[in-house]
């Protein structure tokens, strides 16, 4: 008993009949004016025929990328105004609803209510391919928001519906490793976009040694492009730095040796899904599966970037210029401070300080954390756990943190309760080291972890 | 690469640390009294732990199951009442909209007007084995939709949220076959619904003759239990009986042989997912896949009962006792009048003209067809092709139908044309073979082809 | 990346091609004399071109099938006397190596004295379902080897090759369930060769259950079709009764409730490869398999038939009257004795000295163990742990022990001690209970085992 | 019902109780004297236990791994002397056949005459992964045969065995393409033994492209090991060079443009299975799986390697120092030759001549044909169609065949007459084209298709 594979053939073979019946044959590669996509749609959605339906909806995909970037936002324009609601048959369901508020006129008030765009959407979707299209507009759509913000209303239809087919019900968990088909390799290597994969033998080295596991997920309509991964080192302690982490040369752990899983890279793969929440999901789903085939560990930990803290850090000397900034400043401006252990060591103290403030006080407008990272995992219920300086001396993490680099814990029993903690409080859930630094004064002194790491 | 079959597992993981922090814990069985679900609903609604939600989710489908014949209309009373919309909430939104037809305004409105249940549904199905869960209770409150017609606002949320879920996109269409595992097989005997199965020897019989395919339409969330099958035969011609194409001691037509696929069986599985439509697509599909594999197929037609027919018969002779009918009836009251040759020689005219009238004038109150099967196919664009008498002589086939079965045609390039008269104008499409019986007075003569069988 | 399941389709292709250069035609169900396929054979044997050489094979072994029963055995003495070695090519391949016993010498006697037939059994070999169609040509052989010993030496060639291409290393160990394709558990039903498998009703009670398992061994040439396959119980403790381990009215354990597991039936499914040894290392496999996957099971046991013991007591009796064997003979020719508390009481302890007799000191002609089944085990290291009366009151079970069970255990450290110990010295390792028997004088007293059981 | 993965993990576990009873453990870095594994050789000869066996096998294979290069051979050749046959028992053997030429007399004689090694590489093939250790051990031994040819009698043991295991009914057809997984992948650019794959997006250019396929052989105890692969490119012509087949730049045919296959490179993998021929079986299935795919496809062809042209054309010019291969030799070491139209033109016809004497007249000692690849294709059944000149003008092109390649055509219906020609009398079948080559005298015309290259 197997599963067909040619279920898009099929479509395909409909949308053909159907479009024999509207008379039209398919050139995707033909342009077509936007204002003839947008009278397909109106047809699309008065259709009641399956055939010709599939194929008005394949029609209007393929005539839609070949737009040029001033039709898209058009064309997105007209799905803003001329498939909203209807307001006659809105005023009437209040009407009756006010009469009446029985169940059957609510119900009619939310239809009357729905923007006509959601059911254009939904029968979009219907084509061959059709989410990865729609997905793929979607991106093009965030990319307009900045300079039409009017859009909006026409992100949360998409947004509405795709939290509903890519619910996590649909999301397939699966191992990515030396094993995995190239052609969803290939993806990994273009998709990483914490620490670039420079090529196979890179990847090699992320995925087949013993003590690497990389998983994603999956959803049946995108088949063999994953949504989201994550990379996991596993080690014999929390680590400090991702140079050792990612060193080629290093002799992988074996199975059973490790206690510590790493998450060192979480990445999104899909910007038109930005917004509908996968991450969160995957690091307890891989958590669970870790804890299951190796049941030695025992610290579940990220390595993780700190990219908002050079910006802030650089806002905050312009607003308040203390000694001790203006210190930090100096030693972050030499050349090649991170080869020199005699800056480290002074300027360690400082950026730690200036971090603790930066993840446990200082907030962005509208009062939430400014390091979307930090938001991600705290949000998730871990803990952050030990700053690391310095963690990342590549040329990124030089520019977008001063090399800093940070752990967040997740501890399984904690996870729920810090959750809350962050969710409905606000608050920042962190290890006594990290606190400390808020209350230390400028001593100068380097931790004994880091004087060991100079020394090594 | 492989996806984890152990979804499930996780989910139950997550969901018992959930358990743990609400400080509850799992046992399905208890008895919990309805107040209390009641009060979880509330819970998990205003919930904002994920652990906790799966956990809340998990309990409360378990416990609903558990609840007795008076609690679970209570139960679904409250959905009713308890978990509309919020009027405060509408009435507000519906002055913002007044104010400004924004498009920001209308979604507050169209949100606003969604019954808070839906949302509740959503959270539902989060739970292990959640959408499972809810196609049981769903076929719950089917059941109570005559006593309590009320209800009928709890079921279109429902059925909204199922219509998403169970989108086209996410159907898998299976070919079932001999090899296929027994644990789904069983589920062919038990769910067959048409011309019953009763062994397994009678299973392989339909299945593994090379002249024999079925299909199955199966959903992620509800692996291993189809949603609806077809049986095939394939044969040289348009059978008029289901006694010959079931005959296990006919020789198979080897592939190629056959011309003709009978789809003679077609059954949905799921009660709890009334009125979500699968079949249409199904037949659609499975047409494209037996092309595919056997290019010789040219003719797609079924072997359909008439299950209204007798019915719809004895009320029309109630109504209007004419000669003819009084002849017919006289025919069909003799004892075992179907092994009576002259019997259904006489009868067989007057039958038919009785039939064509049943499917191209009769109609029920509402003006649709009266036939459940007939609307089915003429909907998905089928043509009503002939009429066989005597098709069926089971006790079934007696009582429902007088032993009439029908043909419905596929023909590919009319399905949208027949589809959109049957839809748009209430059309049935018909062969000129059967239109003619509308004409036809009592001549008393039977067709040849009935001849040809009687004398065979 | 697929395997093509197509690969019996290419053979056909190319031994098509093959025929047409042969000038013949395939036609499986004629006829064909003896003298013509053995002509065949002739042809193969010095046949160069491949094409032509699977299509010989492929008609000779069509044509074989369609032998009748007395030409079968003719051919096969063909094979004995025509397809041996060439006796002057012996001779000189002898002179030379008495001359020079160089290796190379040695290579050409030992290549010499190779019968021809072992060749032909190679070519045929590489037809379409080439190895299905020489296993079932030597089931026949096996037949024949009673009336026609001489055919012993054709046997020990197909035996011989037949042993390399059935080496463990191309066994692939499966687990059979309830999830299995009914065309692979309909041959399960069929093999089944120690308890009967009568429905599928009854399949499911032994597959579907969480306390039962069922291992097979498959191998790629015979696909879908078991080699031998071992049925396994879950169980809190060693059973004495095959009546209430299979009842289906029990409560299945839990996984993880289970401390023993019972191989209660172990079936050889093709009796074409008598001989060629795959239990041993079932067992051993599936021991392996289950402790992996349930680290509770600490004992592994069997529930065996004594199939030998009834026909070996009759014997005795005949030999040697004595008052005790007597006795016993009384009590087991009572109608209906296994339901008779007292007969059963009065006839254990007889029953079981007579059974330490036979396992421990009877032995047949030529000093092995009379008991296949015991032979089977002990071969495979176990020891005999217990004498179970009555175990099996089945019509089977009484007429080929008197309703005697027994119980091997396999107790991981001792298998190979045991097994050296018994294919060394004939040591049958036995637990001290069984032994004592041997000593136990007639004390007309029952264990308190079995007084539990007949009090219960 | 799934196949283990774990075979391999309960090889180990059951070897690793045996080697608790034999008081060893395995530490397979550690070195062991190499007459401490002869030692273990007899000692696994004449054990009768099998987890002792498994663990002996096993601890044998990694420390013959660990012997330096002096040791291996010593090895061998203790297999040649220490692991023959008995003198005694051939002896008696001889005597008993001679007595009585029965069929167990023969059966005995063969038996006493196989060496003793044999016995033990199949106990050796027992061993968890032993057959490919074994396959690693025979590359070793082939490498010692030049200097120790009476080596040759144990790899005659080797190449008995393999011939048996790898027998082809074993074999595995599989399609390699961009969605095979990577470590399969990696192999395909490591064995790629005729046109070099240099990195992963020249891989990608070979198997990506619709008109672009590889299929290789598989064996189930190498798996995932490729055993031999061959790269066909789908075409509208028989191509002429190997440069533009491979260009990167070319637009892809659609699948059903192509009406030609080309197999323009095949490798074999395994150094230690030479000899053991699968590239015969390889070409014959691969064409029926491409007809079957691409109805199409009319013509299967090569384009090929001449490997041992310029070698045979020195020792030509050598041995006989014609005018014309004189004047050949001069363009040919002309600097840059093959980017100078004018050299080429004149250069065409001395270089086809040579080349047509080289495949047509030429022989090595012992009469077989120079050309390795000749005698694959030709063996085959294939006609030498095409000489192509210059076909190839890399580096190695250039050095090895002075840029000449050749087409090889498999014209199904001829494929076992040309087999039987060659391999019966040494014939090569080749076209007309080729054969007037010998013919022709020093027109110095270039071929009207040459000449179209040119000007293109």
């Amino acid at each position: 008993m197997g599963s067909f594979s040619s279920f898009r053939d099929m479509l395909d073979a409909i949308a053909e009949r159907g479009r024999r019946l509207l008379g039209t044959s398919q050139n995707p590669k033909q342009r077509v004016a936007m204002e003839e996509i947008v009278l397909q749609c109106e047809h699309l959605l008065s259709s009641r025929g399956e055939a010709s339906g599939l194929a008005l909806a394949q029609d209007i995909l393929s005539a839609w990328k070949e737009l040029d970037d001033e039709e898209q936002p058009r064309f997105m324009r007209e799905l803003l105004t001329r498939f909203g609601a209807d307001d006659a048959r809105i005023e009437n369901a209040i009407e009756m609803y006010r009469s009446d508020r029985s169940p059957e006129n609510l119900a009619a008030l939310h239809e009357a209510a729905e923007p006509k765009r959601q059911e254009l959407i939904r029968r979009l979707n219907a084509a061959p391919d059709g989410t990865r299209s729609l997905v793929r507009m979607r991106e093009k759509l965030l990319g307009l928001l900045k300079s039409e913000p009017e859009l909006k209303a026409v992100d949360s239809d998409f947004q509405h519906l795709f939290a509903s087919w890519f619910n996590r019900g649909f999301l397939q968990l699966r191992s990515i490793d030396w094993t995995t088909p190239a052609h969803i390799l290939e993806k990994i290597i273009r998709y990483e976009a914490v620490h670039a994969i420079n090529d196979w033998n890179e990847l090699r080295s992320r995925l087949a040694p013993a003590d690497r596991r990389c998983f994603a997920f999956f959803h049946p309509q995108l088949s063999d492009d994953p949504l989201i991964f994550v990379e996991v080192a596993l080690t014999r302690s929390t680590p400090d730095n991702i140079g050792d982490l990612l060193d080629e040369t290093r002799a992988p752990l074996k199975p059973g040796e490790a206690n510590t899983a790493v998450f060192y890279s979480i990445s999104n793969c899909q910007d038109g899904l930005r917004g509908i929440s996968f991450g969160n999901f995957l690091i307890k789903q891989v958590v669970e599966e870790l804890r299951r085939e190796h049941p030695a560990l025992e610290t579940f930990v990220t390595l993780s970037p700190v990219p908002g803290f050079a910006r802030w850090l650089k806002s905050a000397e312009d607003e308040e210029n203390t000694l001790e900034l203006s210190r930090l400043r100096d030693h972050l401006s030499s050349a090649d401070w991170h080869r020199n252990a005699e800056i480290i060591t002074e300027a360690s103290p400082l950026l730690q300080r200036a971090a603790a403030h930066y993840f446990l006080t200082a907030r962005a407008a509208g009062g939430r954390l400014i390091d979307p990272v930090a938001r991600f995992h705290l949000g998730n219920g871990a803990r952050l756990e030990r700053l690391n300086f310095p963690g990342d001396v590549s040329a990124r993490g030089l520019r977008e943190s001063h090399g800093l680099m940070v752990n967040y814990l997740y501890k399984l029993d904690d996870i729920e309760r810090n959750h809350e903690a962050y969710a409905e409080r606000g608050e920042v859930v962190a290890s006594p080291e990290v606190r400390k630094w808020l209350a230390a004064g400028s001593t100068g002194k380097t931790s004994s972890r880091t004087q060991e790491k100079l020394n090594a």
